[in-house]
C-alpha cells in the first residue's frame, strides 16, 4: 500500500444507492485501490505510506462524464445571441451558423488548436472532480478531420492528469460536400473511416434522428464497428421516436443517449441488453424542450441511469457536471442516488469501463474526489457552486 | 491617476446597450475611476502608476448581485431529497423542514457562525467578478435575530474585498410565535424592528404573497420605512398576482423582485416610477414554475431590467450569477445585453447605487471584471463556466 485515506464518509456506489461508510478508509497501491470500506477493518499502513487525514469528508469515485463534444473549433455565441434578439433558424444559417460552422472551424483548425482550445473546458470538468471523460469526434466529417478531432482528444491525456475516452461519431451530420448524398457518406463512414479510427477511438456513435441518419443508416454503422472490434453507442430519441434505442440495445451498445422520446418498448429493450441510458439534461434546458426521458419507465424496467454534460457549441455550451446532477434531479426528477450514480458507477458502464472505475472497490483505480459537503445530497442540491476539496487521479501516483 | 488598464475590450454599460469601446482604456485615481474610453484618449499614465496591459480582454463593470439571502443558518439539502423521493409537504413539514427550518437555524446560529457559512457562498460570486452583493435578512424574525443577521452579513466586508448592502427583511414570514397574529407581527416589524435596524440596513423589504403580507401589511412597512429614512423594494408577484410591485412602484421602491404575475398594469407603474424589476431566474427554474415574468411588457414601458441569483436554501441554493445570465435569457428569452446590463448598471441601480458602481465611468467607483472571452455574448451563453481573468475592487486599492 503507498496511500491511505483515513476518516472519511465513503459513498463507495457499489451495489445499489450510495453505498455509504461513516467512518471509512480507502487504501491504494500502484495507482489501485487495495482496500475501501469501514476505518477499523482497514490495512496497517506500511512505514512509508503517505497517510491521509479526510476530517470527516465525504468521498466519492471521481466523476465521470461520459458524453461530450469537448473537442470542436469556433463557438456558436453569437448565433445565439442573434437567436435570443429574435433572428429566425433561416437568418442564421444565412449568416453561416449551425452544426455546419462548427464543422468549417474545426476543419480549419490545426489537431494542437483543438487541443489547446479544449483545455479550458476540460480544466472546468477537472475542478469538479472529473477524472474521466469522453469526447466524441464529429464535427471534421471527413476522414482526415475526424482522425484529428480524435488525436487532439487522446493529446488531452498528455496536458492534464485524466483518462479520456474517445468515441468516433463520423456519422453526426451530413457533410455539404454529400448533399443529398447520405448513402454515400454512410459508405465513406463504415469503409473508411471506422478502419482509419479503430486505432483511435473505444467506440462509435451516431446520430439517429430524423433529421440525422436512419435506423438503417446506423444499422450500417453498428455493424461496421463489430468488424473492427469497436464497441457501440447512439444519440437516440432526443428530437423524434425512432427506436433508436431498441435498435442500440438490440446491437449490444454500451448506451443509448438523449431519449426523450423513447417509448417503454424502447426501454425494455435497453435494461433488457444492459444498454445505459445517458441523460443529457443540459441540452434539454437548452433546447427549451418540454418532453422529459422517461425516467418512471427506466426505473420500471431496471435500467441503469447515467448524466453527462453533452458538452457541445450548438446545443448544451455546459462544462459543469455538477450542474447536471442538479438538472437531472429538478428537470427530470431524479433522486439523488440516481443522479449520482449517473456519474459514477453507471456513467463506468456507459464506457464500457465497469471493471475499473466508477465506484470504490478493490481493483479499481484509485480515482477519488473529495468535497466539502455535510450530506451527499447537497451535491446534487446546490446549483453553480462547487464544493470539491481535493481530487486525486491514479491513487495520486505521479504519471 | 494610480492605475492605468490598456489594450481591453471595454463594456462600459453607459447609456443604452453594452457601450463597447474596442479598444479601450480604464484610469483609476483613489479607486474612483477618472477615464473610461478609446485608448488614444486616455490620460498619460504618471511615472508612479501601474500600468496594465489586458490583453485585449473584455472589461466590464464588476458584476451586482442585487438581491441574496446569503446569510442563513442551515442547508435544506436534505428535505429536497426527501422531495425527490416523493415525499409531500406535509411530511417535509412533519420532518421539520420548510423555511421555519432554516429560521431555528439562523436563531440557533451565532453572529459569527452565520458569517462563517456565508463565506464559501459569497467566495462563489467573488471568484465570478461580483463585487457588490446585497444580502436580506429574514430569518431571524425577531428584532435580535434580525440585527444579528444584519451584523452578520455586513461582517463580510470585513472578511473579503466586497461592497456588502444589506436590507431589512423582516416581513419574511410569520414567525411561529405569532401564529394567528399577523397584525401583531406587523407592528413588532414597524414599531420595533424597523427602528432598530436603521442602522444595519439601507434598505426595507418584504414578501407580498397570498401565503406571506398582504398589500396592506407591505404599506405599512413601507410607511415605516420612509419614517426612518430607508429605501424600500418588494418580492411581489412570484406565486400571486396582488400587484404588489404596483404598490412598491407607487411607495417609490427601487425594486420590485420576481414578478412572474406581475400585470401590464403592474409594469406600467414600475417602469414610470423608475422602479427595478428584479427577475430572479433561479427560483423560477428550482421550483419549475412555469409562468415567465413579463418580458415583453418590461421593454414595451421601458422598465429597467436587474437578474440576480435570489441565493436561498429553501427555493434558489444558487451561488452562480453567470448561470443566472442564462437562465435570464435561456428561461425567460432575454438578450446578451439585458442580461449583462441586469448584473451592472440596472442591478446599481435596484439598489439604489447607481451613482456609484455599474457602469465604467468617470466618478464610479473603480470596479472591474477582465474576462477571457472572445465576445460579451459568451458571459451569457456558456453554462456553469467561469472565465475571469482578473477581478479589480475599488480600483485595486489597498483596503
Ligand atoms: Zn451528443
Ligand atoms: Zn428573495
Amino acid at each position: 500500500m503507498d496511500h491511505l485515506w483515513t476518516n472519511a464518509r465513503l459513498a463507495t456506489m457499489a451495489e445499489n444507492g450510495l453505498g455509504l461508510i461513516e467512518r471509512g478508509a480507502v487504501a491504494a497501491s500502484g495507482g489501485r485501490i487495495v482496500f475501501a470500506g469501514p476505518m477499523e477493518e482497514a490495512p496497517a499502513p506500511a512505514g512509508d505510506s503517505d497517510v491521509t487525514d479526510c476530517g470527516g469528508r465525504l468521498v466519492t469515485p471521481g466523476l465521470i462524464d461520459c458524453h461530450t463534444h469537448l473537442v470542436h473549433g469556433g463557438s456558436r455565441a453569437n448565433e445565439w445571441a442573434m437567436r435570443l434578439e429574435g433572428a429566425s433558424y433561416e437568418e442564421i444559417a444565412r449568416a453561416g451558423g449551425g452544426i455546419l460552422s462548427t464543422m468549417r472551424a474545426t476543419r480549419a483548425a490545426s489537431e494542437e488548436a483543438l487541443t489547446d482550445a479544449a483545455l479550458p473546458r476540460l480544466d472546468a470538468l477537472i475542478a469538479e472532480g472529473v477524472t474521466t471523460v469522453e469526447i466524441k469526434s464529429g464535427y471534421g466529417l471527413s476522414t482526415e478531420d475526424e482522425l484529428k478531432m480524435l488525436r487532439a482528444a487522446r493529446a488531452l491525456a498528455d496536458r492534464r492528469d485524466v483518462r479520456i475516452e474517445t468515441t468516433f461519431l463520423g456519422a453526426h451530420a451530413l457533410p455539404p460536400e454529400f448533399a443529398n448524398r447520405r448513402d454515400a457518406y454512410v459508405d465513406l463512414v463504415c469503409n473508411e473511416m471506422i478502419p482509419a479510427a479503430a486505432g483511435h477511438a473505444s467506440a462509435v456513435d451516431a446520430f439517429c434522428e430524423g433529421i440525422g441518419f436512419s435506423p438503417a443508416d446506423c444499422e450500417r454503422v453498428f455493424r461496421a464497428a463489430r468488424d473492427h472490434g469497436l464497441s457501440v453507442k447512439l444519440h437516440a430519441e432526443q428530437l423524434s421516436a425512432l427506436s433508436g434505442s431498441a435498435l442500440a440495445a438490440r446491437h449490444g451498445a454500451l448506451s443509448a443517449d438523449h431519449l426523450e422520446h423513447a417509448s417503454e418498448g424502447d426501454v425494455r429493450e435497453m435494461a433488457a441488453a444492459g444498454t445505459v441510458a445517458v441523460l443529457l439534461p443540459g441540452a434539454y434546458y437548452f433546447m427549451r424542450e418540454t418532453q422529459a426521458p422517461p425516467v418512471a419507465a427506466l426505473r420500471r424496467h431496471g435500467a441503469r441511469i447515467a448524466l453527462a454534460t453533452d458538452c457541445n457549441p450548438g446545443t448544451s455550451p455546459t462544462t459543469s457536471l455538477l450542474l447536471m446532477l442538479n438538472m437531472g434531479a429538478t428537470l427530470f426528477g431524479l433522486t439523488v442516488e440516481e443522479a449520482l450514480r449517473g456519474v459514477t458507477v453507471n456513467a463506468a458502464a456507459a464506457l464500457g469501463l465497469a471493471d475499473r472505475v466508477g465506484t470504490l472497490q478493490a481493483g479499481k483505480v484509485c480515482d477519488l474526489a473529495i468535497w466539502d459537503v455535510e450530506d451527499p445530497s447537497e451535491l446534487v442540491y446546490r446549483i453553480g457552486f462547487n464544493p470539491l476539496h481535493l481530487r486525486i487521479r491514479n491513487g495520486g501516483a505521479p504519471c
